[in-house]
């Protein structure tokens, strides 16, 4: 018997590899003689280096570069199993939640820091790259990053311009010649779940500025700025990023991505489970478990339960999901794929007591979700 | 597909009707096709007719009789589908609820109430009564009872005694000479859990008065005076009833039935169980449903789920157990026959709100059960 467990993280608690660890502590209890397969889950957001690294069985690095106020700091990179694909989370160098509350201004964040790990993974020798894109503190277009990997973005007069989203309305112009020649070889895989075009009322400044410390005056001097880098890039790099979807995740790095370097946008539950195999897994298994820390009528538009499902239903393997809190809404599901979803409760508990007993109650409720399966082929139907 | 339901109540919130009705709406849901069999469950306690009458097709009826200090009241008591079986529970009429706290005391409040339904239901014409005796705000050993039925207890004098544990100490005789005839053919099986002595340290008044409103003075009074009613039942009715299991429960009501009356004490389990064709049903069943308010580490000591269990063990049926909470300690119940335990919280929860919404919290769980059930069985081990 084969049991794959494919968890996201449950956000305030756990690691998408501490719950698949959990889950498979509850099912070894009841089944011991099972194979297991724990292929943790991310969506190219928090936790994708660790999962990636847990599921290929890679390694973690440490690298300098700079936070989104260009301060020295180090940041993690993962490398995959295989040793020949990195794994960097954007966030890990230009997240928000390197920026102070106060000093929070996309006007001045940047996605340098982001571009110098690029960079670091580049003079490694590694030929291709997952990145993860979540969580920025930036609305830069990916200019930054752009002059970490040696490109020269200059004003009317020649001048190189500084870091952050104010600096975008004065470039003139962008000079590649002096980049390294292995970037073009580079092959990016973005994790981007979003659609958002580069700039406009749907744009990265106007939906993820406020969220970032812009005000009202700022979102319109942000997406100004980069409708006007868009502009440049197609007139200096001939490519148009202006109305890719996905071109205005992360402030604008998206588009930053597709026009300075050899970089596809990808669905993140995609990358991840092409990486791992997830698909294989799922068509040899017994039984797939998934998990998120809330499961409810947004699930289906989410990640991971809903991309476990799709595959679960494409073999016809039972799926079950398991949650710490299981909202309302969730009959859509079944159709989707998901067998059953039980939440980890194991009766009136708080909140507070069910992030702090999270794994142990992930584990009991794996454990008697897999007696009732157990039960139910041995005594048959 | 046969499924069995066969509940306890949840104590706070559902009776054992209305929790085996929202399961099966629960599997409907999920299997329209399953043909279910509601066999709500009952210890003999409280909710006992409901259960009865619920799992029979019987019916509920109601009686004039005396609360425990004598005051006219309404009670009723069931008749099972057969037309044959009458349902008394005898806290109906002699039940500590029936008291204000500041008057209880178990020297003054009498079993009368029980044997005037006792009677009721003979003069009906019924051959056989189910008796449940949990919830006694009595220590009169089923004097009372007696009286209602027509014994003569008199003291020293000739004077017939007064109600009340406290008028025991009196008796000096005991005369079944104008008894009802029938009485004696009228079959009570008295569903009784307890194992208590009569008297001593173990006995009725000294494990059970306090909770009545007996103070440690009383306690050894009441002690004293059922210690002397079972040497004058042993003189005049040639009964001895005073070490029998069971003899002191509900006051010594257990005592004064078997001594007055033609009375078995069975556990209520086995009663209920016999009466609903409990083990048939779970033989010829896939799958079998059970629930009680709290599943923990003394369920297994208990009632409705450990009979439950034993008899789906018996005949190798998969039985899913439903609790508000599940406590610690749950491993031995797979021991018992319980293949998976799951609490109806759907996440982190108050006590409140997983009584108030109990039955959809149920319903809910019971189809996610069953989808897991089904899931389990089509794509097969």
């Amino acid at each position: 018997m084969l049991i794959v467990i494919a968890p996201d993280s449950f956000k305030e608690c756990l690691t998408s590899s501490e719950v698949a660890e959990s889950i498979a502590r509850g099912i070894t209890r009841v089944a011991p003689d099972a194979e297991i397969r724990k292929i943790p889950m991310a969506d190219g957001g928090e936790g994708t280096v660790e999962a990636l690294v847990a599921a290929t069985g890679g390694q973690i690095h440490e690298v300098d570069t700079l936070d989104p106020l260009m301060r020295p700091i180090k940041a993690i990179y993962g490398v995959l199993g295989n040793g020949k694909i990195a794994v960097i989370e954007m966030a890990e160098a230009s997240g928000l939640a390197l920026v102070e509350p106060e000093k929070r201004s996309p006007l001045k964040t940047s996605t340098y820091g982001t571009g110098l790990m690029i960079k670091h993974v580049l003079d490694k020798g590694y030929k291709k790259i997952i990145l993860g894109i979540g969580g920025s503190a930036t609305n830069d277009g990916g200019a930054g990053m752009a002059q970490a990997l040696g490109f020269r973005l200059f004003d009317g007069e020649g001048i190189k311009i500084g870091q952050g989203g104010e600096n975008l309305a004065s470039l003139a112009g962008i000079d590649g010649s002096l980049v390294d020649p292995r970037l073009s070889e580079l092959k990016i895989s973005v994790a981007c779940d979003v659609t958002n075009p580069l700039y406009g009322p749907y744009g990265a400044s106007a939906i993820y500025g406020p969220q970032k410390g812009a005000n009202p005056q700022m979102v319109a001097q942000l997406d100004a700025g980069l409708r006007h880098y868009a502009k440049i890039i197609k007139k200096d790099l001939n490519k148009d990023v202006s109305d890719i979807p996905g071109s205005g995740a992360a402030g604008g790095l998206g588009a930053g991505l597709l026009a300075f370097t050899n970089a596809t946008l990808i669905p993140g539950f995609q990358i991840i489970s092409d990486l791992t195999n997830l698909e294989e897994s799922i068509a040899n298994s017994d039984l797939v478990f998934t998990a998120e820390g809330k499961i409810d009528h947004q699930t289906k538009f989410g990640k991971t339960p809903a991309g476990v499902a799709k595959l679960a239903r494409k073999y016809s393997k039972p799926l079950i999901a398991l949650a710490g809190v299981v909202g309302s809404g969730t009959d859509d599901l079944h159709q989707l794929g998901i067998s059953a979803i039980f939440s980890i409760a194991n009766g009136p508990i708080s909140i507070e007591e069910s992030l702090v007993n999270a794994a142990s109650l992930l584990e009991k409720k794996a454990g008697q979700v897999m007696r009732l399966y157990l039960a139910s082929g041995k005594f048959g139907r």
